[in-house]
């Protein structure tokens, strides 16, 4: 017992520390530090992924724009002729709109929040006109940044699209389409499950804890010479064949990574191609993006379809545009209105009660979208460290944002994060 | 004396079996031989990074057009507007152009030679009109394809540029602009002597001996972690500095990469700008080209100057246009018309005799430019296994080649390279 008091302790001074010792984005911001200035910038300021640190705080502000020069990585092409081009006029009065934090009595205004959450670039289009738009940092209008999680929702889409072509049943086995899987926890997942991760995996992502198996996950996937003494699998796709069932499939909402790698090799299998040629094909060239983006990839060539793209904010906006439109962009219908409406009607919002995202009431999970359910029925794709699409179909609002934020969770991020974009909506809708 | 023999012998058996193991070019096709392909590829059809295989034949033929997907690497920006279009007007008598080879005494075609060399990609303009474009093996008119040693002249413009400019001065010793370089090879060399190559420096390239300095050099730029007993150097610029001098600069052409980097260093350090960025601004944007190059890096995030580049097709040979035309193109005058006529005029063709370069009878080398001294006053970017961009100006002829023969040398792929050419251009200058 006087054990575990002082554990719990140990665990609160460490973090007020922590808390305390994160620089401020002003002052983290990777021009400030100087990271990777100079030829050669010196020892100090030299990030690199050999050892890792890459993506710790605060080198991680300057990383999240320049993944590849960190990792192998593969383009998703953007488009070579039919670019769109956003009209623009900027709403000055944004800046000032006022909101209350999650976890705060007072009001702050939207200016402040971006730095609160070490924004690094943020657009908010209007009806598709760019109303708001901003860099910081590191990101630059022609550069692109790290999504984390919200690569997820990428993947989740292809899906989708997939299944309302009628090329996966959902109701279909993962087995049935990579029969690899047979002996993992996703053989007798069904697509379906996967699509909403209502799997009940074996798998923790809990990354303080060095037992987790996100851990072994990144391992497989490090594209870097494994030491010698490794004998664990050496891909993404060998080791979602080893991940077990932690209980039945279907009952509850488990956010776990793995889910969308499962559904990416489901997708390459079926279409015989990958994660990023087939976004570049259905999606990244269609809508008329400007710059390509790419993925970082395993040691066999095999793209993190869970957490690895990187792409510029505004071909981001032009996605969240097109979504917002039921699939409808550049003068084309670039994916089914269907899959969009069924991702707006939400998944399993009982499933979604029982995992641990306490914060996010009423909320739901679909094809790798979060929905709000909110009073303007908001749907978000969300990623670590604050990265976010946030779609408003009442308010006609579409907002990406890439951040840089020293936590990786949200939860530390939306408490000033999802009320300011609600604020900005209801303005919007008065206007 | 007997040893000797045998060592010879062993030498002469060993090459005629090498030369007998390789696949021809259609048989070594990446597509035929399944590179990379399915999800998973299996074992055996997997290209990695980690154990260098990917550099070897028959697996170069896919990793050149692939290079991103085995290291980091940082992007070469092309135009985000004022993308330059050509005009094609293909001319089928092109593939009945009938040569003599340099070792041969036999007519082939033209189109014979393609598959004999290997070819990736070719194009050939005519005053500026694309007469012949063809794709083969891996690479596609969308596609990106190292450009090996022609990377060298990148740079070697560049540093031109910048003595035209008077930013350079070219009588200036390198450790005026790189006091570090003070005790290396380096530190007396004028940016002349760099520019051309006349350099003397204690550094072998011979791939074959485990022994040459080539070995150290790329040790020191691997971007992987180094084993836990290195203690060499751990960049480029690093590298460079240890670099000893062999005898007096000046007098000879010594072709040696390392002098790219360390005009690389030198710029980098008086503009503050990459060689990547510097290259995109000066002139991968102004061209108007489509799509972004990039360029292999250190572990310093410092780019291989002399050897990392990788760009498509098209977009090279709006580079070679562009110096056929004295720097202008795309409606701009690009790069001064004076840097243009000083890489024209040649270098010193005493000092290149003095070479191993014995077939190149009257060449010179020229800021990291091949002149050929013809009668038709061609000049070239050249790099291993076959890659070239090569100027015309008489029969007002530019011809880009990717190629990925399984021989790095010209010396075994120009015998049926450049006489094509030359007969091609005699074709042009008659019509």
């Amino acid at each position: 017992m006087k054990k575990a008091f002082l554990l719990t302790l140990f665990i609160l001074i460490n973090y007020t520390v922590n808390a305390q010792k994160f620089l401020n984005a002003k002052d983290s911001d990777p021009k400030i530090l100087k990271w990777m200035q100079g030829y050669p910038p010196t020892k100090e300021k030299t990030i690199s992924a050999s050892d890792g640190s890459f993506f710790r705080f605060p080198a991680l502000r300057y990383s999240v724009c320049h993944m590849r020069e960190f990792l192998p990585t593969t383009e998703v092409k953007s488009a070579s002729s039919d670019r769109y081009q956003f009209t623009t006029k900027i709403d000055p009065a944004i800046d000032e709109i006022e909101f209350i934090p999650l976890d705060s009595n007072e009001k702050i205004s939207w200016k402040t929040s971006l730095d609160k959450n070490y924004t690094d670039g943020i657009i908010i289009l209007h009806k598709g006109v760019i109303v708001y738009e901003r860099y910081f940092g590191e990101l630059t209008k022609d550069g692109v940044h790290a999504a984390m999680s919200v690569s997820k929702t990428f993947t989740g889409t292809l899906g989708a699209i997939l299944v309302t072509d009628g090329i996966l049943d959902q109701e279909a086995k993962a087995v049935q389409y990579i029969p690899e899987l047979e002996n993992s926890a996703f053989g007798d997942a069904t697509i379906r499950q996967i699509l909403d991760m209502t799997t009940t995996l074996k798998y923790s992502e809990d990354y303080s804890d060095p037992n987790a198996e996100i851990w072994s996950f990144s391992a497989a996937g490090n594209p870097l010479p494994k030491p010698k003494s490794y004998n664990g699998p050496n891909n993404y796709y060998e080791y979602l064949q080893t991940v077990q069932k932690n209980g039945v499939h279907g009952d509850e909402f488990g956010y776990k990574t793995i889910n969308t790698d499962a559904l990416g090799w489901i997708i390459s299998r079926v279409t015989n191609k990958s994660i990023p040629h087939l976004l570049s094909e259905k999606i990244w060239k269609p809508l008329g993006t400007h710059f390509d983006g790419y993925f970082q990839i395993d040691g066999a060539g095999i793209a993190f379809a869970g957490g690895g793209f990187s792409a510029n904010l505004r071909d981001m906006a032009m996605f969240g545009e097109m979504i917002r439109n039921k699939g409808y962009f550049n003068n084309t219908q670039i994916i089914p209105s269907k899959t969009v409406e069924n991702i707006m009607k939400g998944g399993n919002q009982e499933a979604f009660k029982k995992s641990p995202y306490k914060t996010l009431t009423n909320w739901s999970y679909r094809d790798m979208w979060w929905i709000t359910h909110n009073e303007h029925n908001a749907f978000a794709a969300r990623g670590v460290h604050g990265q976010t699409i946030y779609i408003d179909p009442k308010a006609e609002m579409v907002l990406v944002r890439f951040a840089s934020h020293p936590e990786a969770k949200n939860a530390k991020i939306d408490p000033t994060s999802l009320p300011a974009y609600h604020a900005v909506a209801k303005y919007l809708l008065g206007k």
